[in-house]
């Protein structure tokens, strides 16, 4: 159920579902409301009058009696259960242009998650598994057929089959279960994925299993391992889990891990490891959607350079040495039990291939399950993280480039920042007055500290407001005692001690600014270099998909605010999420993508960014708030240009 | 050096070898010399008297000096060194004919072996396995090409190389191998099968190690396992080894390790023991041609249909159960390092395909190896021993079958039968008048017993001059204290205990010669149902192949006279050994075979004798010595009536 909040004095309208908080609704609305608790309802500032209908909640002893009678409510404890109208008090002193600011609601990347509808809509549908069920006659003394003669010849007659291989286990398997099932019996058909290849029968089962036929997807991440247990008949997830990589023992980060497996058995035990980890989520997918392990057939990985030569136990030792070059990018099919994985003897595991040692097959994943390389429109491809990998491209060129951004992100390098989780400021809005915060938490709890969603949206409304200056460093005139200098650095207050959870002032100072700044800077002169070599600029970017955790957070306008994504219309952004799981799924449905997957990876052209000439040029001028050249940035000029005009 | 001998009163001269024993000069020039120990010297009855010229030795206390001054000699104990004319005494009462006796020397079948160079001259080369020698350039700032791009795009450019994989143990040595040898590497490729198919890059090595590249061919034998080692350069065969199969402790025959695999971890447990084997001859034929194992690029193993499916752990159950199906007859090539071979792994096992339960992998090598189904002539293609296998047709057509010929062949079954070992009567001559023996053994000492080719020689001579008639019973009428009936069975006393090295009579009884006369009978009825189902007779064959060690002895002539072989000039007989090991060195040396065994085997048409109608009939008219229709046999038929005429 929908429901209509109108705030006053702005006479601004949201709908909103039944449940939704008032003071999500007012920061979507681009109301701000002074609250520095996160949404706890410990600060007692969000108070509003309800002036129409009513709201569930929203009182605490910070709302006296009188006061509650009058229709005072704390907004972070109202929940909207009807149509209200709600006024936000104002301090006098504010200007009447605070109502005015321009109605920006918070908006990120439509989901775009194709599945086997999708792929048979666009004809890109080539089952790479199928099941035939059959009923053989039986030998006697007039028919000697050897039993595996006899199961293909009846293929090939009976169900247009034709050139066939049966692996040794297969044939090992053939007798018994032919005489099990008294010839009747369901063959596992592998499609050949280059058009004059064979069909590989994988498995013959006892009767008729032709509507139980399961793929495997797995997103081998340096931090995070996730599977998929995928229906090949109807394309639906039947469960799914993710795990924390085994390996992060031996070293949190790819280099660490490189350098781990060039000592003695370290390449063997980091390959042990990560197997086990991919086994524990495989058994917990099988288990948990209650197949039979018998009826999987194939099972699809991806993950970056680093990650796939360990799991394939091919020394990365070359990646980490200049000039950088990995052992391989395409690897061939192999039997998933000789790499260590808990599967039966036919299950073939496909491996992603990878571009280049910093662009690996998690980013070509991508590529593939979007199906950008398919597609009409340039395409900006972006994977955003510590080390960011950008492809630029469409059906007929494709560039990429992987671009270290720094932890910031994530939250690393900034004085209070935090990954995405519990406490984490994730929304912000400003005061332009007073310069009052209004904070929104992960979880409607007092702040612990900032994440990097919430680090993008901060900056972006201090230099929209004009709190700092296109350097990213504060207006230090301003009066008010949230800005301040402290061991010669200045900062913002976000929230007081007693506000947090952790007994501290939260603050955002230049130094978190200038760090996302950088990091902002190498994405954005990553994309403008790649262009740039193809001869295009950002202004042909008609497309941006977004890949990985991070991007299905970010506020797409407050990004573009910041220099981070090129102005584009944010109808034009997607969001695929992990999009190495991603790639591995649509693989596991159609062969169309294995069958493309070779010639995308040898015709994109990989830049190493460190070695092309205009790169720190392109990064130097990226090192603005929103950059150098502001008329890259049409729609903020405008607003920044309405904004001076009516300051002065 | 060639020396001519001259015996007389026959006046029958033959060309011998320097150092040949005259013995052997005599009985190959059919000249009889009554001799019971085999050639040991201990009877005393080859005396003979040099006219002219002299031999050396030929002495003993059974020798006179007055006699020694005349010239006399044992033939047995002389050795021929010089043109020498040879008087051998004739005792009075011998009909003259005996000197007329016409002069059929043995004639055993010529050796037919193909080599690299047959292969070239028809055309039939295709290098299954080739070295590449590759200076790549190093990667650098500019040139960030993956290694495994690096070395097939380098293949590709600079060597005309095309559609080529790289396995995954290949992919984990390549950036060691390429950085240690300075980016010069010698890459060995697997050539496809099929025309359409991938070169296979299956190892890539430092330096220059093309003038290395060898393979093995492996026959596994239900008794003894035979291995080679081959340098596919020149196709010379560098060293080769023989084992007896593991297994033997197992069961001795087929249907024994059946019954054993069927038991527990039987399957598993056969498998072990004959890898093991298998590994004893490779570690030994590797050691001896002191190769490195680093430089083994393929091993093409063939065996019977249950050898086979033991080698590959397919249980070999149904193989003795009716309607008597193998599981397979095609295998896919198999990773060696799977089957437990002790090999390094990049290598792949080929294994022979069979047509049957009962016609394996052995006689499909000897079929592809011979170079048979690529010929014009109607051939018979025969291994004969316990169960014995024919092949029949040619570059249009095969047909063949198994028929079980019983143990005869093998000394089996045979009351003084004995493996074709030291001692065993292989050769023999028959006085005519006296009826007394002429017997050579193996080994030239006193005899043990007889083996299969000396019991063809024996029959077929006491058949020709009528110690037996043609149902195999002995002319009980004749004058001779050899002939004797002992417990019911009559036979004849091949040597007296006191000249053997058992101490007792070596016989031959009615009872053995029915054994080889129902041996012999189920291998040419065999042939004749097979032709007959093709619409044709035995007067159609043009040329017959032997394979197995029994070939190799038999004497081609009698082998005629008995009605095993149809007659056929001896020139149209050739003999190429263990067809098994040859058929698997050829697939070694060539990818044609390869290419071409799928489509042989199944166009292989397999009769299964025991179903087919005509067989009992054509089995009942074959046993008879030589047959009922003696007019399949018109030169012995000729032979005959000569003798009789003068009988007469």
């Amino acid at each position: 159920m929908v429901h209509t909040i109108t705030f006053l004095p702005h006479n601004r309208e949201i709908q909103v579902n039944d449940g939704e908080k008032l003071i999500r609704a007012a920061m979507d609305a681009g109301v701000h409301i002074n609250a520095s608790c996160g949404g706890e309802g410990v600060c007692g500032k969000c108070r509003v009058i309800i002036e129409a209908g009513t709201v569930e909640g929203g009182l605490s002893e910070q709302v006296s009696p009188e006061d509650r009678d009058k229709g005072v409510r704390l907004a972070c404890r109202s929940t909207v259960t009807g149509d209200v109208t709600v006024r936000v008090p104002v301090e006098s002193t504010i200007d009447a242009s605070v109502l005015r600011q321009s109605y920006v609601p918070r908006r990120t990347a439509r989901i775009q998650q194709k599945d086997l509808n999708d792929l048979k809509e666009a004809g890109l549908f080539l089952p790479p598994v199928e099941k035939i069920y059959i009923e053989l006659p039986k030998p006697d003394n007039q028919d000697h057929l050897p039993d595996v003669t006899r199961l293909v010849s009846h293929l090939k007659l009976h169900h247009d089959e034709h050139r066939m291989t049966v692996s040794l286990p297969v044939i090992r398997k053939i007798p018994d279960v032919l005489r099990e099932a008294e010839f009747r019996v369901t063959a596992t058909m592998a499609r050949p994925i280059i058009e004059t290849g064979k069909t590989e029968i994988i498995n013959v089962q006892p009767g008729d299993t032709t509507d139980y036929n399961y793929g495997i997807a797995m997103d081998i991440g340096t931090t995070t391992i996730y599977g998929q247990l995928i229906d090949l008949k109807t394309g639906e997830v039947l469960s799914d889990h993710g795990e924390f990589n085994g390996q992060i023992s031996y070293g949190e980060d790819v280099i660490s891990r490189i350098v781990f497996a060039e000592k003695g058995d370290g390449l063997d035990r980091l390959q042990r490891v990560v197997a086990n980890t991919i086994n524990t989520i495989i058994n917990k997918i099988i288990k948990r959607a209650k197949v039979d392990p018998d009826n999987i057939s194939a099972i699809t990985l991806a993950g970056n350079t680093t990650m796939t030569q360990l799991f394939l136990k091919v020394n990365p030792r070359y990646i980490r040495r200049a000039p950088y070059v990995p052992a391989s990018t395409l690897y061939p099919p192999i039997r998933a039990k000789d790499l260590g994985l808990d599967v039966e003897d036919h299950v073939t595991a496909l491996v992603y291939p990878a571009v280049s040692s910093y662009v690996g097959g998690d980013i070509v994943a991508g590529v593939m399950g979007s199906g950008l390389y398919l597609d009409e429109p340039l395409t900006l491809f972006m994977d955003i993280g510590t080390n960011a990998e950008i492809v630029i491209g469409n059906r007929d060129w494709l560039a990429c480039a992987a671009c270290s951004a720094g932890p910031a992100f994530e939250g690393g390098g900034i004085k209070f920042g935090m990954r995405a989780a519990k406490g984490a400021i994730e929304d912000f809005s400003l005061d332009p007055v007073t310069w009052e915060p209004m904070l929104m938490t992960i979880g409607n709890v007092r702040p612990k500290g900032i994440c990097g969603s919430g680090l993008i949206i901060m900056t972006a409304v201090m230099f929209e407001l004009g709190l700092i200056n296109n350097l990213g460093k504060f207006n230090r005139d301003l009066a008010t005692d949230r800005l301040r200098e402290d061991e010669g650095v200045w900062e913002y207050v976000l929230a007081w001690a007693e506000e947090t959870q952790i007994d501290r002032d939260i603050t955002l100072t230049e130094i978190d600014i200038e760090n996302l700044i950088r990091a902002k800077g190498a994405i954005y002169s990553g994309c403008m270099t790649l262009l740039a070599e193809v001869g295009m600029g950002m202004q042909d970017i008609e497309r941006i998909i977004l890949a990985g955790g991070f991007g299905s957070y970010v506020d797409l306008e407050k990004a573009m605010t910041i220099g981070l994504l090129p102005e584009i219309d944010p109808e034009k952004v997607t969001f695929i999420g992990n999009s190495s799981l991603m790639g591995a799924k649509m693989s596991s449905l159609t062969n169309r993508i294995r069958r493309d997957v070779g010639e995308v990876t040898r015709s994109m052209t990989s830049f190493e960014l460190s070695e092309t000439p205009s790169y720190m040029d392109n990064y130097i001028a990226a090192l603005f708030l929103p950059h150098t050249d502001l008329d890259q940035f049409p729609r903020l000029k405008a607003r920044l240009a309405n904004r001076s005009s009516k300051v002065n």
